[in-house]
């Protein structure tokens, strides 16, 4: 059955598997809610979205997603404060950096209006799966996919926009450790490095998992010409505590505008934290180490927060980070969250009603 | 019905549309055949290969290949000769080309006879779609793509190779005018440039879509450091002829290992065209241009065979190439499709009879 909601029509599930789900063990974005948002993008133009029962999409083989990788996403979550009442943080910005990568990746923009009223509908539809527990929130999966059919190598004709929720908890538990990469590249030089298309991530696996198997968790991507700056974490920004002063790479073609990353820059400069945002060498990191002002490192993303790394390794040698009270990272990460469930003014601005 | 042919089971279409093609007035890759070879990578096993009705691919939301971009292909043809026999080119090398781009992808390696089986009986199955006219050919695509469920950006645990086919005409119709790229670029060092990955099209889209609204048809891409080295077209490997001489860049994890770029090496060697196989710098190339050495640039890959350039574009200035009598391009491209329709002797063992 069909209603209108906001102006978005909505055709509701018929059952809910909202009770099968045990809210006090969420992994991360492995159970989905019961509806999902969707909106096509046919005859040049992108159609009304709708709520509908979250199902199978059914494309044809020769859809341009299975064969050119035309697809970009966004990451984004739900919280709800300790009245029931839930918020975003900042999601006009993901609307913003969506059509980023969509312009790089040949992909039709999509109107604000699409994005923002298809979100907060869908989001009161499923207002009862986002979790109240600490730490957990509705994980948001906006995403972008070449439907149009074609085996020419060219952009497609036609497109889905989706919005999936998946309520999580934490993206990584403990704490991590991090390769310093060598040989393989996440992006070039003039490529898609800072827009979330899909083939960004694909390409991480295979290197990554050749970091696990040394025991590591997560691999730092270095440039592709020297390795010898350090870029991102491919799901997360890498942030630096030298001394006192927090340091971050610059954004680039090759990094990922981070929501986590600009608010964190913004949060320590209004607490009388040292930033600089300039290009971070390895062989600095590895020095500031050695002789021990090498305080922090964490790594910055909606889905991991902050998320402090307790060694990194580098040619065969690891490096562990000590452990430090009141951690710029256990600061910025209280800052950050308080804010995200409205347990703290909102000086800024970032907190968005549902 | 369900059937085994070659031990593969079978299950016929119960309507053809052969008899709305029209065969004489082929374009590229845009009407497909009747069946199509699908296998499941499930449970850590790749299962038997399967011949289905041609059909829509139902995904769940949350598969990765809508997120992380882990997609890969093979593009391959089938030939008819004059007495109606059909052929392949090198089908092996196809298959192992799709392993090392699945491996650098992190997609499970598919046996060869996984490959062989399942694509000979699905040629077998749709002989009647391979078309007989000069200049057509039954495009053939296979393809993985992840299956598996899950918003963590970690590879799938389930994946689907379908080989879908597509009788086709010409790629390029008419002589092909490029832009050597400046400002963007296909690949990175130690990145996936060398595997057939859905990303690495995705993110030509959009230089190419700029380079063609100033009147060019494709890119050739640039190394992502310093844009002075001729890589590659995307779709093509490209060959430079100065003076006699047959250049192509040599392959890297940044260039794709065409099959048509190294017979066409082994070809020139075997005719005694003197080749070379180096870094090809523009300057060196534009320099050619306008003392005259430069005598030809051609394209080569599975779908445009032998696609001669008619100019280049570089830094505003276009640069045209001569009109040859007997070109290069012209004795390979007919040395090399003579092997494919089995006009000729096949001295190197390239041809493999379905």
């Amino acid at each position: 059955m069909e209603t209108m909601v906001n102006n978005i029509s909505v055709e509701k599930a018929t059952t809910s598997k909202i009770n099968e789900v045990d809210f006090d063990n969420l992994s991360f974005g492995s159970v989905y809610t019961d509806h999902m948002l969707v909106c096509d993008y046919v005859n040049g133009a992108w159609q009304s979205p709708k709520v509908v029962p979250y199902q199978p999409i059914s494309l044809d083989p020769s859809a341009k997603i299975f064969h050119y990788g035309q697809s970009i996403f966004e990451g984004m979550k739900a919280y709800k404060d300790e009245s029931g009442k839930t918020w975003l943080f900042r999601p006009l910005e993901n609307h913003k950096r969506l059509n980023k990568s969509a312009q790089r990746l040949a992909i039709p923009e999509l109107p604000e209006s699409h994005f923002m009223d298809g979100l907060t509908t869908l989001l009161q539809v499923e207002q009862d799966w986002i979790p109240q527990n600490p730490g957990s929130s509705l994980y948001i999966r906006p995403f972008m996919l070449a439907s149009g059919k074609g085996f020419h190598a060219s952009p497609a004709d036609e497109y889905k926009f989706i919005i999936a929720c998946a309520p999580s908890g934490a993206y990584f538990s403990g704490k991590v450790k991090v390769l310093i990469e060598e040989k393989y590249s996440r992006a070039a030089n003039g490529g898609v490095g800072y827009a979330k298309a899909g083939g960004n991530y694909a390409g991480q696996f295979y290197p990554t998992q050749l970091a696990i198997e040394k025991g590591y968790h997560q691999v730092i991507w270095t440039d592709d010409n020297t390795h010898e700056y350090i870029e991102e974490a491919g799901a997360m920004n890498i942030f630096v505590r030298i001394n006192d002063t927090l340091i971050t790479g610059p954004t680039s073609d090759r990094i990922l505008d981070g929501i986590t990353r600009k608010s964190i820059l913004q949060i320590a400069e209004n607490q009388g934290i040292a930033t600089e945002v300039r290009k971070i060498s390895v062989s600095e990191v590895v020095a500031a180490a050695k002789n021990g002002s090498l305080k922090e490192m964490f790594g910055a993303g909606t889905a991991a927060v902050v998320s402090p790394i307790a060694a990194f390794g580098y040619k065969d040698t690891d490096y562990e980070l000590p452990e430090l009270e009141n951690s710029y990272a256990s600061q910025l990460k209280k800052y950050i969250t308080d804010v995200q469930y409205n347990r703290s003014e909102d000086k800024f601005g970032w907190r968005y009603p549902v």
